[in-house]
């Protein structure tokens, strides 16, 4: 909710309204984050529409996909095309003919079914995929964690403009900021940021994910397929989250904010010196 | 994340954790938000699964049916079962033999979609249904914005406890907090609420609601299907979710905080005797 002249930031539009401050209403600009339907197509075939913030949206396609575990490997996506129709965008999103495969295969299995929350499922038992563990958690280095979270602020341009975003970023063990998303959903945001990183072919492991939200179970399960070992959320956990963090030897820290935080699992890899205050 | 001496509220579960004020990290308790998968059974048939706060699960079988439309009223939803499971809870919700028609016509159009984010939709067209306007918002009475958030606060036993959870919240034209749900997903606490009121059989047109998070589109067009007027949020609205609700007719209202708020729509409504502040 900028009130600044300039015009409003990629990702957001100036509106109109009536502000109201200490009980006094005026007329004024306020700059709001657009939020558009995102049709996702693989291989021409539809798979599923999402609201999300229309950036970044090469990365949300490779993230999305490698989340949902419709491929395995960033090579695996071919092509990714963005497309503005009238009503939203569409991403033609081609992927490897054995992943299409896999894909047919689990749409077979899902006729019939809406899906609300969880992508497709139905029954419990599909629910809640178990989360392997992959990777280590990283040894923070004094100050990390701070140091990221003021380095986030900084950089989140669309949130300074609207107050409506969130933001997800992959920093190193000394707290650098090295890749930073922004969607107006969470997950959507954290998506880009796993997508930007397959993409640029980093070892994503050699970092840590710190995000502007609070810890669910998806955020957890998103990081753990990513390959990450450390999630630091500036708001709280769920209490699923936490098991699922458990089971998969993630680090999981919540209410991240200046030198306070509060570590709810693998909290044997926090050695003293490698605190991240 | 209470460290209060009490058990955990319900809804929320007591952990170990280690917890860094000011630098220096110690062992601590911490109470979390639960977070279930939870499973929609219409009839007998699966429908979706929603990850949620296990309360009020009866108003959120109701809230859901009504927002997503499979009932246009409460009456058409004859019963509701809260059946846990290893796994999670079943909702077994029994409907109006009519509308388990509409259900399966529904089912068999949306056959090998998996939908996320947007219920079992895959293309564009289908993702943004129209929201027809169906009620006139409420004049708020002087001061009766910054009243009704002062009640929410105290009234949020999950969010003291644990932080993790949104609120939503009927409140009268005086500012008056009439019913307030409590959800880890701010979707599912408005339509616990939405739930609630339809099981009251309260006339939901004379009330407003106020939410403790952003405005996003399904915000917007829960609070319009409810027949609810005025739609006040203490976070940053989206373009697509003031766009929805210039097209309903709705005052919305976002950055509610105290005597500040900023107005999006039908701010028509809100003569200079009846602002909110």
């Amino acid at each position: 909710m900028s009130t600044a002249t300039m015009a409003a930031p990629p990702g957001a539009r100036r509106l109109h309204t009536l502000r109201c401050q200490g009980g006094v209403p005026r007329e004024a600009g306020d700059d709001v984050a657009d939020e558009v339907p995102v049709a996702l197509q693989y291989n021409g075939i539809s798979h599923a529409v999402m609201l999300a913030t229309p950036l970044d949206l090469e990365d949300f396609a490779y993230g999305f996909s490698l989340s949902e575990g419709l491929v395995d490997r960033a090579d695996e996506v071919h092509d990714v095309e963005v497309e503005p129709v009238a009503t939203g965008i569409v991403l033609h999103v081609e992927i490897a003919s054995r992943c299409l495969a896999r894909l047919k295969e689990r749409r077979r299995t899902l006729a019939g079914r809406t899906g609300c929350g969880l992508c497709g499922t139905e029954s419990l038992e599909q629910a809640l995929p178990r989360c392997e563990r992959r990777v280590a958690p990283l040894a923070l280095g004094p100050g990390a964690l701070s140091r990221a979270l003021d380095a986030m602020r900084a950089r989140q341009a669309l949130q300074s403009a609207t107050g409506a975003t969130h933001a997800a970023a992959w920093c190193g063990a000394r707290g650098e900021l090295r890749l930073l998303r922004e969607d107006v959903g969470r997950h959507n945001a954290l998506d880009k940021l796993i997508g930007a990183l397959a993409r640029e072919r980093r070892d994503a492991a050699q970092g840590f994910f710190a995000v502007t939200s609070r810890a669910s179970y998806e955020m957890v399960q998103k990081t753990v397929r990513a390959g990450v070992g450390t999630l630091a959320a500036i708001s709280a956990p769920t209490a699923l989250a936490v098991h699922t963090a458990q089971a998969a030897g993630l680090c999981l820290i919540g209410f991240a904010r200046g030198r306070d935080w509060v570590a709810y699992s693998a909290t044997e890899q926090l050695t003293l010196e490698d605190l991240p205050a």
